[in-house]
């Protein structure tokens, strides 16, 4: 998918919500444990009823791959069900991966070949041999991490050089390794002085933000300081979307959150045209 | 596994090779592409004929995601073939993974518990709280990038910070999250003076070193730099190995190349003692 594709699909939905599919199976509904494949039922019916709010469905690699064999089966059958029935639809794999050059162009091929996902994002602590391999690939989008919001983000990220941080400092490096219609940046939303800077050096990629819940407690204050003239940021919710409720209408409870986000970013959208 | 008992294969079989199943199907024997699963055919050989010379095999999960579900599931069959067959053997999952704390969890869910591997190698670049929940299975090693040997090693390990390198700053962070019992670090082979340095700031840990070619040039070099007392080091050798031929007699070929550098290794550990 083409960035061009996924800004028209934003203005036809009036939203750049993400859904974060972190299916655990400790987490979903008991009744779906008779299911052959209890996390893609899951993922099916949280897919078809919150499809018509987000612009972006996000698989964090780390659930599926906890259970093995089986979690990539059910990760391929998620990716699969989405590009299928839902093309239009954003696709990101969250996988933090990057190697050595040779590795690195194994990992762009499975993610964006193997298994078809839209967009990857990579750690750029190797740097730039690392990175260059997944920006190879044509109408694929290649997602840094630019600076996370945990608090471990303190070790290095947020160490100084030159001045100024590191995370910095690998964005201004990684700008010339891509251009903005191939790469975006992981931007933790806790951190809004943070995002302004960022936001200053790159005007125009797109950030993919996670971390704001359904309370949108942040959402005007990300937005603030994110968006650009071409929108510009995709935000990522996950658990208080997916798990708003354990019972058999889980479905329709993600969906009803899901539209909470998606009609406060509309009304976003609408304040600044 | 605990390092004692990898100590103990260190010393009975008078090498501290590590063989990288690095296993790719452009590059494995022709007449290997009949088998019902090509990549597990080519690693069960591998290891049938190469154990006796080596103590860790290496599987670097890249070549076998690059397969989708199905390097998965040879990946699975080669590490369970690892742990029947030769459970003295030290098994690192080559990932790189590394995330916020609740993700991280996964990861080492994944590769310690459901994939059964020894240890998993980390990108450190989130920093201590996307580390830690590696260091809470026991039993386990995680393994830290500590310094790489590509050319990307510039844009963030070694920028400077402190009036020291990255690299170094997080080495010495990262002593405080684990020891030497659970922790390990991967450091490049073509830089012996940044060797010297590491090994001054943690002296007891082992470290995984890649990059040395069948040709042993730089193995006494590093050797002489990065042995420790406790010997130490762990050296890996992946593509000069397994692709030493590519007729009837591959895993033959493989064995002779390894045979090789555990001899030279013998010779080394024979010297310090």
């Amino acid at each position: 998918m083409k960035l061009d594709d996924l800004l028209i699909q934003i203005k036809i939905k009036s939203s750049f919500l993400c859904i974060g599919l972190d299916t655990d199976m400790n987490k979903i509904p008991k009744f779906l444990l008779n299911e052959d494949d209890p996390i893609f039922s899951f993922n099916k019916s949280i897919i078809d009823h919150t499809n018509k709010y987000c612009v972006a469905y996000k698989l964090n690699t780390a659930f599926y791959e906890s259970r093995g064999v089986d979690g990539w089966a059910s990760m391929k059958k998620t990716i699969d069900y989405i590009n299928n029935n839902y093309p239009e639809i954003f696709t990101i794999a969250d996988a933090k991966r990057a190697d050595i050059g040779n590795t690195s162009k194994m990992y762009a091929q499975s993610f964006f070949t193997e298994m078809n996902f839209d967009s990857l994002t990579i750690n750029p602590y190797m740097g730039s041999d690392s990175v260059k391999p997944f920006l190879e690939f044509k109408n694929k989008i290649t997602i840094l991490l630019g600076l996370t919001s945990n608090l471990g983000a303190e070790d290095i990220q947020l160490k100084t050089s030159n001045n100024d941080y590191i995370f910095m400092e690998m964005i201004k490096s990684s700008k010339l390794w891509g251009d903005h219609n191939n790469m975006m940046y992981v931007v933790g939303a806790t951190k809004t002085e943070f995002i302004q800077k960022i936001r200053r050096e790159i005007p125009d990629h797109f950030l993919l933000v996670p971390g704001v819940g359904a309370q949108g407690g942040d959402l005007n204050e990300v937005c603030k300081y994110a968006l650009n003239d071409n929108i510009g940021i995709i935000i990522n919710s996950s658990r208080s979307i997916i798990y708003a409720s354990t019972n058999e209408g889980f479905a329709i409870a993600a969906a009803n959150q899901a539209k909470i986000l998606q009609v406060q970013m509309s009304a976003i959208l609408d304040e600044r045209n």
